[in-house]
């Protein structure tokens, strides 16, 4: 499971090679943008030259309305070796459609925590994708083939994701960073303009502030936050705009605890079969889908 | 309206400037990441220091659930100057709130289309972000204080947006492209291993087939492609993968005809109420928020 990460290879070396042009403004006569080309030859050329992936980096965020929860599809164009980050179960199939379709190796599926509001998908993933592993927080109390904790990596091709330990919302909160802290996997611990709720599993809004404070706000400002779920459609944010625009957290901790102590929410919907599910995975009734504990 | 483009400020100058570290697999001894600093310290530092927005390149994805329409915010970080591309009347409310968030200036409300399936938020931003103005194709047949045509760019901060004419699914379709070519907003021309239908607003099978293989497959391989709307939880793809596995694109021009010709589909649910109102930017009834035809 040691694998070493080699020289970190830039997001930028992909679709920056286009000389600038000046802008010419609307109703412009510019005429270098290429015309109309033959079609059917096009049609032929296309289908029969390799496939070739885009070099680099592949990353694909994907959404599951019912739970308004986001998945993260990452991995390594080169070698496509890939992890993906908090799978839904009901979209399972869209996701292995998906790598299937990429030619990635799906090494790992990770979860930032053990949901309340879903079931995960990694015990039906290991089921379909031969070789690949689960992996969550040991503090999180859910079986899993790999734990890990702050400062272990989770490798693939030339990435890899940090974990940060990011407890409040429950024990076992991580927050994934990637090697270059250009963007991190908050889970539930920083929604945008928001948090996980701190009321079951373990929830501590003093935990959950000191987390957030000390893991993610310490990333660099322009990183990008990318969260387990987001229900106004929004999609990403970064460490600046949560910094200055989060409505909870650019409260003093005492306003803090305050507030969460007092939100009043409903019970999740799905809590009573989620959180069961989850500490088995995500399947409950295939020990053959559970990995070893290691 | 006419805007030098500068020279083109790479993406890769954010965040990329952490030296890269080994992986050492998991449970690994690593201890290069900042730990939990004294987080009172933290607090007041940050909620005194000045607002500063990332460098670069500002780009926001987002999502309106009753027509799975994918809205784009698009600004430089710099002078703050934004493009949004299909607004959803439903979301100007989040969207205005988020340009004002982050300090942006919105020069442009473009349209890919004249929409069927929702209502634009062209009108309704105008009439709240004074300075916006509405763009949109001439042969759209919808009203817009600006229209423009394949070649002509939108110019905003550093970067732009070229407009490639593809019609097919309406006559008025257009795709923008990132002057670096490294995104493209394709409207309904092309989904995600799919595309809008050919059957009212002057659809036409053949013509599609052509503007998707003219002017997005003719793009850089590893370009991302991001459209109008996706309804499995799908956020983007890549002119690479919708050459090979775009259901309907990867087949010859006369079965794509057949296959577009026989979908039967139902009429779409808001198409008598968001044809009328995207003719008219959106707004029916407040003439004053209806721009000048130039």
């Amino acid at each position: 499971m040691s694998m070493v990460c080699r020289l970190f290879k830039s997001f930028s070396s992909r679709g920056l090679a286009a000389s600038p042009k000046s802008g010419a403004g609307f109703r412009s006569s510019w005429n270098a943008l290429p015309r109309q080309p033959h079609i059917s030859a096009l049609y032929s050329e296309l289908h029969h030259q390799s496939v070739a992936q885009p070099n680099g980096f592949i990353f694909r965020q994907l959404f599951e309305k019912v739970s308004s929860t986001y998945t993260y599809l990452l991995a390594d164009a080169q070698n496509k070796e890939a992890v993906i980050i908090d799978p839904v179960i009901d979209e399972v199939n869209r996701d292995v459609k998906l790598i299937e379709e990429l030619g990635l190796k799906l090494l790992y599926a990770a979860n930032t925590h053990c949901h309340a509001d879903h079931v995960t998908g990694t015990g039906l993933l290991k089921k379909i994708l031969t070789g690949c592993r689960s992996v969550i927080a040991k503090d999180s109390g859910a079986l899993a083939d790999i734990y890990i904790q702050e400062g272990d990596t989770i490798n693939f091709g030339e990435f890899y994701l940090e974990a940060r330990s990011t407890p409040g919302h429950t024990d076992g909160c991580l927050t994934y960073v990637l090697n270059d802290r250009s963007m991190a996997f908050t889970g539930d611990a920083l929604l945008i303009r928001g948090c996980g709720r701190t009321d079951f599993q373990q929830g501590c809004p003093k935990t959950l502030y000191n987390s957030v404070y000390g893991k993610i706000f310490t990333l660099p400002a322009d990183c990008l936050l990318y969260p387990a779920h987001d229900y106004t459609g929004q999609t990403v944010t970064t460490v600046e705009e949560e910094r200055k625009l989060n409505r909870r957290f650019t409260k003093p901790l005492a306003e803090f605890i305050e507030l969460m102590n007092n939100l009043n929410l409903p019970k999740p919907a799905q809590i009573d079969v989620a959180v069961p599910a989850n500490i088995r995975c995500g399947i409950q009734d295939d020990p053959i889908a559970l990995g070893p504990r290691t």
